[in-house]
């Protein structure tokens, strides 16, 4: 260990700490890159749910899966690296995405640290869901989280105003609230009044796991209790229409070059 | 080959089509579910650039590389699966983020045709770069291209001016007109009206492969003549920070709630 933790500099006696992101939930989209990472580490920190999907890959390593807010996780995690282990955290679907990564930064920041980090992207639950939808992130796009643990409720209201008047398709994460509210509700009708209620809506929980559920309906029509913790709610633009059960958002407006 | 093409149900007779996005540009970031379909079609069809790092995957498989529309990609696609054939369609990154999915779904639309579709998702390039920077996509953001051919400048302004104003990470694709025009300075200057002038700004070049260039700098610093045909620029919101060297958009404004 280091001699003096708070201004430990990265070197051969710290581990290297990677941030790694294993895709919304099948093994099938870890990327060779995550799983060699996770092959050649000896800790691997992460949500139990996230990491069952990977025994295959960290069987027989050391796992910290227990019950921790992010900020524990960061300081697990660190504090391992400093014993000299290299360590890897994991989050499903892109972990910098409403995801560890810019807790992990934020700590060592603010403990004033600096170690060796490599990030590892995946494929984002956005994208896989967009997949089992058909083509719905065609064009300009916005994605917002309504997590009410993170922002307030102003600062989201305000986004979704301004993305719906943009008229880019919009990406809505954490749609049910921990601390209980019905934010999808609220956010459903602020875009109505910018958006026809024909417009296609695409909902998607679970996407690639065994309890996948993938249902296209409009924005007047938005079945909200059929909304759960890890569904992913994408709007259409004005553009987006059905064909054939799929949601398609065409790449550009203007004809004929080649689109 | 069905009797009548134009009303063709997928069925016996028709192959399907898979959608298949291959990620940033390195073998390391193509999905285990990728590489299987492309292990088991029998076309691949794709740009010559995407499918050099694939070499060991398709091997001895009949590939369609040459110079074509997306369009004229789709027909050929379309084509050698009402043939029989299993055929893949490959992209970089995802490929339903300015990719080839949409004018695909789009094609079969126009031609009246029902075809078996899936898409493959794949880590996108904004997720690589963001990766390579830190963590500069960690909150709510807008992904705008800036591609002269797909939009007209109006909309894409109007765009630029609202998530500016709504706080978004902003993530620019295609900063350099094939039709020769300057959107990335455009961009810039009408961002600067918004944002100060310090707000961290990454540019990434190529991610993941050989030529990979990653700069961080500021909005009112921005290199224009760094910025390349295959560039992305991810511009922070007003929180995000550098902090040795990386790019951080922090998870969320309530301050003790274990972000």
């Amino acid at each position: 260990m280091p001699a003096s933790p708070k201004y430990a500099m990265s070197g051969e006696m710290n581990g290297k700490i990677y941030l790694v992101g294993v895709g919304p939930g099948n093994r099938d989209d870890v990327t060779p890159r995550a799983a060699r990472v996770l092959k050649n580490v000896q800790v691997i920190i992460g949500h139990k749910t996230c990491l069952d999907q990977l025994w295959k890959i960290i069987i027989g390593k050391e796992v910290v899966a227990g019950e921790m807010t992010p900020v524990e996780r960061a300081a697990v995690a660190l504090e391992r690296a400093q014993q000299g282990s290299d360590v890897a955290v994991v989050s499903s679907g892109d972990i910098g995405i409403y995801a560890f990564a810019s807790t992990f930064f934020n700590h060592l920041k603010e403990r004033g640290l600096e170690m060796d980090v490599e990030v590892i992207p995946g494929v984002t639950v956005a994208n896989a869901a967009a997949a089992l939808l058909g083509s719905p992130l065609g064009h300009d796009l916005a994605i917002i989280s309504l997590a009410d643990q993170a922002t307030e409720w102003g600062n989201i209201k305000r986004r979704l105003i301004f993305a719906a008047r943009a008229d880019f398709v919009v990406v809505l994460y954490n749609p049910v609230g921990k601390l209980g509210s019905d934010r999808a509700k609220e956010a459903t009708k602020i875009l109505i009044e910018y958006r026809e209620a024909d417009t296609p809506v695409g909902l998607v929980t679970s996407a690639t796991t065994e309890q996948e559920k993938v249902l296209i309906t409009t924005l007047g029509k938005i079945p909200v209790d059929k909304i759960e913790t890890d569904t992913l709610v994408i709007i259409g633009n004005s553009e987006t229409y059905i064909y054939q059960s799929r949601m398609i958002t065409p790449r550009g407006y203007i004809q004929g070059v080649g689109y």
